[in-house]
C-alpha cells in the first residue's frame, strides 16, 4: 500500500481560518503529523481512530530533528492511505517544506501541498491594515527576526526602505535589536510598527508602536509577527499617536471584532 | 440599520480554497460586491436572494471607480446587515483595501477583514517550491511587474539578490522586460523561473523557466503570477533542466494532481 501525503496549512491558529480542503483532508486522514504550535480545536476535527503525532514535543530534553520527521513521512506514506503534515500558517513559507518535499520526492512518494493562511496576513487582517499600498508601500517583504539582526545593518538595508513593508516572523522578543538594526540600515526612528501575537486567537494582543519605541515592546509569551512601514501607522481608532518613549498600546481580541 | 462590511478574500479561485469562515459570511450576506475575476463556482454560494455586484465590470467602457466602489459599499452599509467586499487572493496584498478601509473608517462603518490565501501562496503550492528556504532563499518580496521594471535596474536592485525569493504579481506579459531588468539588476541569467496561472483551476498552466528564457513565455490570457529565485529551480518530474534558448516547459492542472 502506498499513501499520500498532504502538507497542510493550518493558518493562524482559528479553525475558521483553514481552508474548506484543509478541513476535508484533516477529517479523511488517517494520521497527522503536527507542530506543538496547532491549536487543540483543529486537531480535535481528525477522526476518533487517527494517529496524531505531535513532532514539535521536545521528547525528553530534544525536539524531533527535521530529518527524523522527514523519515516517519515516509514511513507512514507506506502503511496509511491519508497521511498530514500540519504546519502553523502556510507549509511553504518558513514552514521547511523543503526538506520534507525533497526527502518524498527522493522516496517516491506522492504528495500535495494545501496552502494555508500565513502569519503576515493573519496579522494584518487582525490589525486591519494592508501590506500593500499603491501610494507609501508597492511592495512587501517577508523575513525572519534572524536575518534582520544577525547579517548586520548592511544586509538588511536593501530590504529597509521607506516604501518598502517589512512583515517580520519569530521576532522571539528581539524587539530593540530589530528595532536599532533597522533604523541603523537607514529607516526613520518613527516608521510605524505594529507587534501583532496569536492573531485570531483569544490570547491575541497587539502593540502599536514606532521604530524608536520597540524596545518598550514586553514581549508576549506567545507567537507573534512584527510589520513595519508606513501601512502600520496608527489607526484612527486608537486613542493617541504613539511616540517614541510611550508609544506601546495594546488591543486585545475583542476590540478587533468590534 | 447599520450593517457590517466585510472584507473577505476569495483566494485563487478553487470554492475549496476558501477560509471556512469567508463561507460562512458569503452564505449570509445580504449585498456582495466583487472582482471581475472572482469564480463563478464561488459566487454560487451566495443566498438565492442576495445582491451581486461585479464592481470589475466595465460598464460601457469605463471600469467602475475605486471611489465608486468605496461609496457603494457605504450606501449598502445603511441598508444591508451583511456586505461583502470579495477580492481575488487576499484584501490586503494588492487588493486596494487602503482606500475601502479608509472609506469605511471615515463614515463610521463597522468592518472586519476575513484573509484568503494570495495567488503567491497558491501559486508555490501548485509549483510544489517553497517560497522561503533555510538555505537558499532566507527572504521572499512580493512586488508587482510594474515595480520590476518601471523604477529601473538601481530601484529593482535591492531587491534582486541571489538568495532572494522575488514572487511578482500581475506580470501581464511582460515577461521579456521582466527578465531583461532583473539581469540589469545584477541577478545572474540562469536564476530560475516559474510562470504559474490560474493556479488551482482547470485551465492552470505552469511554464519552468529561467530570467534569460523568460522572453520566450507566451503570456497565458488569464491572470499569472512569476516567482524567481533559486526556489524555483526545475524539479526532477520536469524532463529535462531548463536552457536559456529552450527552456520553456509547461505543465497543466492534471500533472499536479499526480
Amino acid at each position: 500500500m502506498m499513501g499520500k501525503v498532504y502538507l497542510v496549512g493550518a493558518g493562524p491558529g482559528d479553525p475558521e481560518l483553514l481552508t474548506v480542503k484543509a478541513v476535508r483532508i484533516l477529517r479523511s486522514a488517517d494520521v497527522v503529523l503536527h507542530d506543538a504550535l496547532v491549536a487543540e480545536s483543529i486537531l480535535a476535527m481528525v477522526r476518533p481512530h487517527a494517529q496524531l503525532v505531535d513532532v514539535g514535543k521536545r521528547a525528553g530534553e530534544k525536539r524531533m530533528t527535521q530529518d527524523a520527521i522527514n523519515q516517519l513521512l515516509v514511513e507512514f506514506s507506506g502503511c496509511a492511505e491519508t497521511v498530514v503534515r500540519l504546519k502553523g500558517g502556510d507549509p511553504l513559507i518558513f514552514g521547511r517544506a523543503a526538506e520534507e518535499m525533497a526527502a518524498l520526492r527522493k522516496a517516491g512518494v506522492e504528495f500535495e501541498i494545501v496552502p494555508g493562511i500565513t502569519a503576515a496576513v493573519a496579522a494584518s487582517a487582525q490589525a486591519r491594515i494592508p501590506l500593500t499600498d499603491r501610494e507609501s508601500s508597492p511592495a512587501v517583504v517577508f523575513l525572519t527576526a534572524q536575518q534582520a539582526i544577525g547579517k548586520g545593518p548592511t544586509e538588511i538595508k536593501r530590504f529597509a526602505s521607506a516604501d518598502t513593508t517589512l512583515a517580520i516572523y519569530m521576532p522571539n522578543g528581539r524587539y530593540g535589536e530589530i528595532g536599532r538594526q533597522l533604523i541603523a540600515a537607514g529607516l526613520s526612528p518613527q516608521t510605524p510598527c505594529v507587534v501583532v501575537s496569536s492573531a485570531f486567537r483569544v490570547e491575541q494582543e497587539m502593540a502599536w508602536t514606532d521604530l524608536a519605541g520597540l524596545r518598550l515592546v514586553s514581549p508576549p509569551e506567545s507567537p507573534a509577527l512584527l510589520i513595519v512601514g508606513a501601512v502600520a501607522r496608527c489607526r484612527e481608532e486608537i486613542p493617541a499617536a504613539p511616540s517614541s518613549l510611550l508609544g506601546v498600546f495594546k488591543i486585545g481580541l475583542e476590540a478587533t471584532r468590534r
